[in-house]
């Protein structure tokens, strides 16, 4: 199935994006205290940050575990010269719940990252992609 | 420079992003007829016709030549297995200026997608990025 959009200028720095349902999405690269929204890597990172976490909620659900909430950090670190693109991701993964095991954790964590997620997977091959996680219980 | 993003639950198919600035983003991945927000690899598309689009226009006013306006219309083909990742992604964009020419938007262009923009350096290197333009005069 492919995917489309359509993008239409703003300003210099600041254009608005529509998918096919006619949804939108505003993108700007102003600097860090004028930013009204996420800037192109930004997005990139917040793709490849909830792809997986709907793959995860979803086999916690499966496993028939208790879910309460999911959150999650992400760092991107980037090469120095253009186009700077991330060497490396680093993603952690909070999970509230009550009997929820570490080794559960582990293996919906990779397996939402390695192989399921669409975003990961067109994320080119040397860079690095890093999980981590933390069971809350209460 | 490295990048961060937090993500918070809000439904088993729909996350909030927030960056370092505090904006936030919604993505969601319900079906077409009930979405409200993009969805992870509508975000990748986006974040990669936008972060060249930026580019373009500068370098369209650094040369000096007339500039009204830019769109752009995005595909993304993915391949069927899962992780559905993008096999190729066709990018054409709509430059409105009375002077610029076909060879500057050609360069312009090419060199945005695949020198400058930093989605597009983070993309798999067998994903095939393809661009075409068109040059409104009015």
């Amino acid at each position: 199935m492919d995917l489309s959009v359509s993008m239409s200028y703003v300003d210099d720095e600041k254009f608005v994006l529509t998918n096919r349902s006619g949804n939108n999405l505003l993108v700007d690269m102003y600097k860090e205290d004028e930013k009204k929204h996420l800037s192109p890597m930004e997005l990139l990172l917040s793709a490849l940050t909830s792809c997986a976490a709907v793959e995860i909620v979803s086999m916690i659900k499966k496993r028939r575990r208790d879910f309460k909430d999911l959150k999650a950090s992400s760092i991107g670190y980037r090469v120095e010269k253009p186009p700077r693109y991330f060497k490396s991701i680093e993603i952690k993964y909070f999970i509230y719940s009550s009997d929820l095991t570490i080794e559960e954790a582990e293996r919906f964590i990779s397996l939402s990252l390695d192989k399921y997620c669409s975003v990961g997977a067109t994320i080119r091959k040397d860079t690095i992609v890093k999980h981590d996680f933390e069971i809350i219980r209460d």
